[in-house]
Parts: C-alpha cells; sequence; structure tokens
C-alpha cells in the first residue's frame, strides 16, 4: 500500500569467518523482528553463510544480488555473494590474515553502499582486530577505516548502548594525562548537540542527558579542580537553554547508578574509562556500538568474535538483532529526514568504486 | 583456658542519633558472630542505645562501664555511657549540630582508646558528614580528623571492601589532571606493600592484587601514555620479585571485572573514580570501608544515615557486621604482631587526655 512507508535498508557485513560471526548472521537473517523493521542485504560468501546456519540450525533463506544490479529489496534478504571464502579453507577459532580480508571486503562494500546512499545504515558482525590488523596494516579502529575509505572528515563519535542506556565520550584514545586540557565548552556543548540528534534518530523523543564531571566528587564545589565550574555547568546550562534536557555535571562515581535506576537515557562521559569502566561492569558484552556523525549509521555488536565458543552453536544473538534494531531505526528516522523518496539504483561495483580510498 | 587466645578489643563508636546509627548498633550488639569475634566496647548514650534496640526489635545485653576505670572486657558488651544525648531531644532523620556533637564525641573516646593501645580496633557506625561539618567547623573526612587527634603524621588510606573484594587507591581527593604527575614508581610500591600488610591483617595469607593502569586500555602499549610501561609496569615487576602477588598494570575497564569473576582479591586504583565507579555500580553501599595505616585498624559501614528508613526497624545490619568481623581479624592481628600480650589499662578519660588535638 502506498500509505505505507517502506522499511530501510540494512547493510550487514558478514565479520570474521573465523569466529561466530557466520552463525550470528544466519541467526539474526532467520530473526522475525529484525525482518519485520528493516530490508537487509548481507554482504560475504554464501558457502560460509550456509555454514553459519547449519552451526545455528537455522533455516536460511535469501536471494542472490548480483554485484552489478542495483538493489531492489523485497520480503527476503538480498545476498551479495562476493564467492571469497572457502569454509573448508578456514582455520576456525583463529587469528588470521584470511579471515582479516574477508570481513575487511565485506565491510567495504557495505561503507561504499552506505556511503551512495544505497543502504540506509550499515551494520556488521563481529571481526577480530589483530585479523584486520594483518589484512590490512595502517588498521587503528572502526572510526578511523570508516573515514578514511568514505574521504569523511566531520566528527564521528562512538555510542556504547546497553540495556537501553547510552553513553558517548568527549575524548576516547589519548592520555590520561591529556584528558583535562581536552575539555572545553565548546566540546561539552558539541557532545550534548551530536548525542540528542543520533538518540533523537534511534527513536527517543526527547532523550535524557545526564553529564559526567572530570574531578572526584565532580571537583566538590572547586576544592578538587575547576572544571565543573568553569566548563562544564555552563555549557550543559547553555544546552539546557538551547532545550536539550540535559543535568550535571555529576559525580562519575554515581552518574550511572542514576541513570540505570531509570532517570537518564544517557551518560555523556568526559573521558574513556569514566564510561567504559561502568559499561563492562554491567556487560557490554551484550550491548550495542554505535558508529554516530557519519553520513550513515553503523552499528555492531559490543562482543568479539568468541573464537573460545566458535562453532557449537552456542552464541547469544541477541547483541546482534540489538545493532540491527537500532539501525533500522536509526535508518528510517534518516530517510525520513532526507529530501528524496527513493534510494539511488547504484550498484555495489559502482558503490566500491565510488571510495575514496 | 590459657591456651586460647584471647579475643580482640574492639571500640564501637555510636554514629549520629539521627539516623539508623542507635538501631544498628543495637543489631550488631545483639550478633552471635560479631560476639564470637571480639570484645566490644561501645561508646555513647545508653537511652540513645535502647530507643535504638527498640526500634530493631533485639533483646539489648551491656555491661556499663565507667570513663574513670581500666576496660575489663567479658561475655557482654561494655558500654561506656557518656549521658549526652536524651532521645526525645533528638531531631530524627535531620542534619544538625547535635547529632554531629554526638558522634563525634564517641568517636574521639574511641580514637583515644585505639592510640593508648587499650583496645585493638575502632569501628563506628554512620554519621552524617553536614552534621559533623556542623559540630567541628574543619572536619573534612575520616582520615584527616583521625590524623589530626592522634597526631599521627604517616600515610594512612582508605579501603574499600565488597563482597570479599579489596580496593585502594593511589591518589583521591586531587583534580583529574594532577592525577598523572604524582604517579610515580615509589608509590606504586608503597601502595602495593601497604595493601598487602592490611590484607594480610585482615586474613588473606597471600592476597593476590591486581594493579589497574592510567591510561585507556593501560596505555596500548604506549599509544596513549607511557605511565603503564615507564612507571607502573616495573614497579609490579618489583614488587613480585619481593614476593607480593601482584599483575598489571591491567586496562581499567577490565581490571574489575577480572577481579569480581575470582581472579584477584584486590584492585589498587590510581585514581578516585577509577575504582569508585566500579565499587559505587556493584553495591558499595552494602561494603565496607578500612581505614588503613594508623596504628590501630578503622573500620564503618559504607553507607550513611539513611534518613529515608530511619526509626523503621528496616536497616540492614550487613555492613557494620561485616565492618566489626573484619575489624576484629585485623585487631587480632595486630595483637599477635605486637610484642606486649596484655593492653594498657589506660581508662577512658586518660585516652581522651592523651590525644594530641
Amino acid at each position: 500500500m502506498s500509505s505505507v512507508r517502506p522499511l530501510p535498508l540494512i547493510a550487514l557485513a558478514m565479520g570474521d569467518p573465523a569466529g561466530i560471526s557466520p552463525e550470528l548472521t544466519a541467526r539474526v537473517l532467520a530473526d522475525p523482528e529484525v525482518r519485520a523493521a528493516c530490508h537487509i542485504v548481507v554482504i560475504g560468501d554464501r558457502r560460509v553463510l550456509d555454514a553459519g546456519a547449519a552451526v545455528a540450525g537455522c533455516a536460511l533463506e535469501v536471494r542472490r544480488q548480483t554485484a552489478d544490479a542495483p538493489l531492489v529489496p523485497g520480503d527476503v534478504p538480498l545476498l551479495i555473494d562476493l564467492a571469497h571464502a572457502d569454509p573448508a579453507t578456514i582455520h576456525c577459532a583463529r587469528v588470521t590474515r584470511a579471515g582479516g580480508e574477508f570481513a575487511l571486503r565485506n565491510l567495504r562494500v557495505a561503507l561504499g553502499l552506505g556511503h551512495v546512499g544505497a543502504v540506509d545504515a550499515v551494520t556488521f558482525t563481529p571481526f577480530n582486530k589483530a585479523s584486520m590488523k594483518l589484512a590490512h596494516p595502517g588498521y587503528e579502529d572502526e572510526i578511523v577505516y570508516t573515514a578514511e575509505v568514505t574521504g569523511f572528515t566531520g566528527t564521528a563519535r562512538e555510542f556504547n548502548i546497553l540495556e537501553g542506556l547510552w553513553n558517548a565520550r568527549l575524548t576516547s584514545h589519548v592520555p590520561l594525562s591529556a584528558v583535562a586540557g581536552l575539555i572545553t565548552r565548546e566540546l561539552v556543548a558539541e557532545g550534548l548537540i551530536f548525542t540528542e540528534r543520533a538518540m533523537r534518530e534511534a527513536g527517543f523523543a526527547h532523550p535524557r542527558i545526564a553529564v559526567a564531571g572530570l574531578n572526584p566528587h565532580a571537583g566538590d564545589g572547586g576544592h578538587f579542580g575547576r572544571e565543573e565550574i568553569d566548563i562544564i555547568a555552563p555549557a550543559v546550562e547553555a544546552m539546557k537553554a538551547k532545550g536539550i534536557a540535559c543535568d550535571g555535571p555529576f559525580p562519575a562515581d554515581t552518574v550511572f547508578v542514576r541513570a540505570r535506576r531509570g532517570d537518564y537515557d544517557a551518560v555523556l562521559t568526559m573521558y574513556h574509562d569514566q564510561g567504559q569502566i561502568a559499561m563492562k561492569l554491567i556487560g557490554f558484552e551484550r550491548g550495542v556500538s554505535v558508529l554516530g556523525g557519519f553520513p550513515v549509521p553503523i552499528c555492531t555488536p559490543a562482543h568479539g568474535t568468541a573464537f573460545d565458543i566458535t562453532g557449537q552453536g552456542i552464541a547469544h544473538p541477541g547483541a546482534t538483532r540489538n545493532a540491527l534494531l537500532i539501525a533500522a531505526r536509526m535508518g528510517a528516522a534518516r530517510r525520513e529526514a532526507s529530501a528524496t523518496e527513493s534510494r539511488p539504483s547504484t550498484t555495489a561495483d559502482e558503490a566500491l568504486r565510488a571510495l575514496a580510498a
């Protein structure tokens, strides 16, 4: 019916074939809730996917999509079969260059499709960072790689999402000694705007954001540092005045306790471990990472390739499922906000050629 | 029988009378496990203690001890009744100067008894920091106050203990920007020695200590800071060579996950929030704080006066009970290590006069 909004189209790049990625990919392709929320185009190898479905013990229903034809999504997930990995040659549960190359090639196609607007969001099942570095020596992380291959020069940030709670951080992979010098009013304000926008796209009508302080006891009234008074509080007040539902700065050791009891939807932290200590303790391996700021949202389960349980059919698909569902919501919002109704009819081959690197 | 080692004698100072302290004091005095582990001399007011026992619904069995007679512990807890608070005049569930004065006077007597060696450890039920500041304007925290009144000039540190896991930190109430500059090999080594000694006194034959890194991912091989390579790892190795069962530095966002699954008995953290984010999230209000380094161990429940549930008889005594049991173990170890078999027969009045301030 023409009045029904078309479902978003999500690219799902298969991750490292040596781990639980094939099993997880097969499971989410068969998941009714995921199938009801989005169309999927999976990128990988049919044989590896079949092997994953066999491990998962689930039926696999995909329609083959060639790399030189425009995507036409339908009720059945599409599969761009790059035919680049024979399961017989895969060393299970091992760091290998071949495993990294497989995941990286799938990711490139997915990012290319996102880059040209042929899909509304990109997702991928876990890969192994050591394998990625073997396949691509300069490989640092997903954000750097995505910016590199798409030529993106804006600000991108990682969100960690667990049990409905979002965490974004203002600084990340920098020495602790450098953190305080990087925190400015502009950065706090920009982080709040960035977080609110991403959460609105993910379906929060009015996300409530708690901002962590920098110092112990949030500085205790200036006794142990003045950043809360001079920088963070004024930025929070300014953004509140602009309509963002934010509060703080709160002491870092109680802000997650507050948020978890339901007072807030997100915590904006000042540095890497402030959020990661809390999220990992709550059980972030069950969570989702969202790379926000790129032209298309990118979502992936937070856990790794789980070599220790590979091939046993016991991998829990919850985080991958949530990654797809968040990508579907963000992709739909992105499409709704875009001027054009239809996606460009770019092929996967053309999308790859459109990449910057 | 002369072959049975005498039980340690523990001072228990009643905390703020406006909160759950009287109820908790009455409950632990009636606890069979606590009574089997130590002799207790409680310091406070008989009427307030009776009121606490009435709220708790437990029988109270104490023997009155005058402030001008030497302590002679027996099967029944001793009570030094300072007769300084009539329950009828106490404003329940409120910050008051009178509440602070009551708690502070009890604590002074307990610290005095510890100072002269008349008790083997000091414990106290919760007080309210705002009330303490009203009673003693310069009041900062328990460590500073204890050092002040006993004239102690050495190093004292707070340990937080929860579900058998100990946490000590190398820096505490300082701005985050100052932390990196304070971390030296000497400080890490001294923190490890300090932690091991306190844990041995608390009954760990060979405590296993995990040391947190300072930077994200523990510096990721020097990519985000070199303190792990230049300072922390060499200090850990040096202490390991001296027989301390320590490992690290571990990334701060996984070190508590490791310790909680049983790999370690303690985590030594570099700064306040590194440990406090984790401990508060796990539920530190159920834990115990130990002030280590003073001539006598000082232990207290980590939670506060809980004005919201005062007088209802529902306060959980678990943390106070654990504080007494840890104090009993540490006090016994301290006595065992001391040269003399018997405690000096100092009276409470004499002990108070022996305090420095």
